[in-house]
């Protein structure tokens, strides 16, 4: 039997990334797609516990069964495996997003929450981003990467309980210089809330700010992919900093 | 100057586990409170992007302005800190949550959400949660483990990108036997998603399901909490998967 590949994002269903990562995840498998049925960016591992989910058939091309939920896009992974997909999926893939989750960005990714969310139900988990808003963004120069990604994840499973987070380039074919598997940059978005004061005279703020990541080590994302390389980086729903569980033994707490 | 710390959660700011908290923490300090104006919970980490956030003093009690905003548990950290704290917080303080965020539950938690973001901002940050779901959970058993721990990181910074994840077994006082440092067990949400149909005749999916935990480790949060320990799990912002990047290497990406 073919490889079942059940794949979501979280710029909508109507993205045409997801339609790209569609097309090149048929060259291995079976696919389902199950999306948000909107924008959803930003909404991390979120979960839908205060509403009803609801989820309808959205679109069917060649071959591929688009459906569409009003939730998060873990939601849409627990949908998808739970009650659309016709066996176990083979593989989750997430994306192609519209610009980064490199580096701090990880935390905030509707993206990579899906992924966390198959990571965790011990299903193979990948989440390809571009590093691009562009509504024109070009997504072929990723392709190659993309197909050796899950190429080889599939004949080799990941560690147990361990994700990728794929962030590519926006650069022309002949410029990405290969793949980099690497670690987190640590980084924050500055002055994140902007005020402003609406007609009448209430104050609101948006969401903006300055991404600072001052110098990024070698072996980080944020370094690669300035760099002109493809960053993988293993991540993990478990949170622990083993590291410093001594440390924080030494607390006496 | 006394030490500034910054109050949220995921409940909503008429949580009487936030006004719990708060009373411990004015023993300490001067206290802001920046809360969701609803119940924010199972949001995770997620921000709000794509529309605007609205913040406003909702009460005033013994010398603490509870202000109130319509974003996520993270919003509001940024708001706070941004934009409504007098000085830089020394302490950023999430709960105390109604039910666990042990475990798997951490990536879904609007508690600890506020709590990464307070930690990646560079500020000392520590989620409260107390296993119980009842209106009339009782939280005055857990009032001297937060002192307790409010004290020592006073007292003694958490290492660098590192927060505190604390959650709470509900049982009477004499029954609580202590605090255990330990590690986040494996476990996961099964038949996560449930179908009806509503009056319509049109499927809807209610977010339910099974915790699954099989035999956790005794280095693990649920094996301390079911036998009657606080359990205090240092977590980071990074989420990269330091153990498997020579074997993400070995995958020939």
């Amino acid at each position: 039997m073919k490889p079942l590949i059940l794949i979501t994002n979280d710029d909508g269903v109507a993205s045409r990334g997801l339609r790209h990562l569609v097309h090149l995840a048929q060259e291995f498998g079976d696919v389902v797609v199950m999306a948000p049925d909107r924008n959803a960016s930003g909404l991390s591992t979120s979960i839908t516990c205060m509403r009803p989910l609801h989820a309808y058939l959205a679109d069917k091309e060649e071959g591929v069964e688009y459906y569409a939920c009003d939730g998060t896009p873990a939601d849409c992974v627990k949908m998808g495996f739970e009650h659309f997909c016709p066996r176990r999926p083979d593989l989750v893939l997430s994306g192609i997003n519209y610009g980064s989750n490199s580096s701090i960005n990880i935390i905030y990714s509707g993206t990579m929450g899906a992924v966390l969310e198959g990571c965790l139900n011990g299903l193979q988990s990948i989440g390809f981003s571009l590093l691009s808003h562009k509504p024109e963004a070009d997504f072929n120069a990723c392709s190659p990467y993309i197909r050796h990604i899950i190429r080889q994840v599939l004949q080799k499973p990941l560690p147990d309980f361990t994700a990728l987070n794929v962030n590519i380039p926006h650069l022309p074919a002949q410029q990405i210089k290969g793949i980099r598997v690497c670690r987190q940059a640590r980084a924050a978005w500055e002055d994140s809330l902007e005020k402003r004061i609406d007609a009448n005279g209430k104050p609101f703020w948006t969401m903006t700010g300055r991404f600072v990541c001052n110098n990024p080590d070698h072996d980080t994302d944020e370094y690669c992919l300035s760099n002109g390389y493809v960053s993988v980086v293993p991540v993990s729903p478990d949170f622990t900093c083993y590291q410093h569980i001594p440390n924080i033994k030494n607390l006496e707490l």
